[in-house]
């Protein structure tokens, strides 16, 4: 087909393309939310204490001598801050790094296991294993990655409070090693763990058990989901949109969930 | 509903969630393709001659004394550099940063207009209006984004054949202001162009009318779209995931199309 037979039959149709039952009818007919679960990269994003915070290294904002306005930054951030994805590169050395994750673990459906009201703000929470004791092991069969909601989204603009820094100490909830070895055996299909906190270990870790098991298992572990509003705990898809560093070992992350307005009929 | 009650429900309903016709099935059932359109960021990513480039500004990848890999690292980049956005406010001094573009404009129908077969390599190439005669000016009636193929991805990887450098002068293809003017005046509903070289003006440009007039339109642009293989020209739903820069006047960006695998049986 010739580009200008393409180019037209793509305008004429533009509006009959979406009469089809197709994925942009499903997106843009009002049946879903948009959902962003990313903190914004600013001077008040989260970075773990010994990394590069984010920060313009260079601004320019200013009108032009024909009166048009013109503005571009250049920037420098550490891979492990705000909402960001860590690649099994982090703590598996032959491990995926950023820019080989494959798509297919990327548009993925998302599962919430929100949490907060066991941790009631308990900085020093670890979950174990028989806070879920109604979970089976049954594997749960599709693709999926799992976010433990802490209710820990709230502090997020208090970096004290946030990370629970205490002298040189942290302290904020985590998952336990124990959660992470059963994931990672019973639930072959997750393909990655979030967490609303900055790390999947609790903030008093200092060996990251649960990094490495996670990331030693190939997942792909996400770290300061943004939680601002209600989001269903099933029936999501997460899009989980790194920045493409291609040899990152982590990167600044776009996190979205798309969800549907009405609860499915059988729940 | 109690977290216990939640999760285990949550966990037990997995495989009939996916039973019913959701979202979730329609991405995992097979019958759409995840195409990245997105280069990625390393030394030999392309930026704009005055513009910081990607590059590792710390690095940290060692065995630690327990025996496990640890690797990390912080990086430096310019905003407007490899596959990245340019939000309005690069352009329009009270237009939309980078953190404020609202999703349903960033998950959104992409039609694609080729013209690698009009351009045939030519770095002087400049698209007008009579290029598309066959276009008509009726509004498309729904929200989406347009990216141009100028055929120019395969040169990437030959920075000075990519933008065209002669001297201090730079040569690639680009869009002309009559084009830009039309599509905002007839295509109210386009939300954002994209083209696959360093700039959607020509890279001969030196007071960027095509910039001035999208953005100054409240559309942003998308540079430096990566086609590696075919694409549909319809059908598609184009993800633009640019990193959260809150006050960015651009970001790099994660392009992704999703992409339906047997054309409409009405095309």
């Amino acid at each position: 087909m010739s580009y200008l037979t393409s180019v037209s039959l793509c305008f004429l149709l533009c509006t009959y393309i979406l009469a089809d039952k197709s994925l942009n009818e499903v997106l843009i007919n009002g049946d879903y939310d948009f959902i962003d679960l990313t903190y914004p990269f600013d001077n008040q994003t989260i970075y773990w204490p010994d990394s590069q915070e984010f920060q313009f290294t260079k601004k320019t904002a200013m009108f032009q001598r024909d009166g048009s306005w013109y503005a571009s930054n250049d920037f420098t951030a550490g891979e492990h801050g705000g909402t960001h994805i860590d690649a099994p590169y982090h703590f598996l050395v032959d491990g995926l790094q950023v820019g080989q994750i494959p798509l297919n673990k990327l548009i993925i459906p998302l599962i919430i296991v929100d949490i907060a009201s066991k941790v009631n703000d308990d900085p020093n929470f670890v979950l174990y294993k028989h806070h879920m004791d109604y979970m089976l092991n049954d594997n749960m069969g599709k693709p999926c990655l799992i976010i433990f909601k802490f209710g820990w989204s709230k502090f997020f603009l208090d970096k004290k409070k946030y990370l629970g820094i205490n002298n040189d100490q942290l302290n904020f909830p985590g998952l336990s090693a124990e959660v992470a070895e059963w994931i990672v055996s019973s639930y072959k299909n997750v393909v990655g763990v979030g967490v609303d906190v900055a790390s999947v270990d609790p903030g008093s870790s200092t060996d990251f058990p649960v990094h490495k098991i996670l990331l030693g298992a190939g997942l792909y572990n996400i770290e300061n989901v943004y939680f601002q509003r209600h989001i269903p705990d099933h029936g999501c898809t997460a899009l989980v949109m790194p920045m493409k560093i291609a040899k990152g070992t982590g990167a600044p992350l776009r996190l979205v969930a798309i969800c549907p307005k009405h609860k499915p009929e059988y729940f």
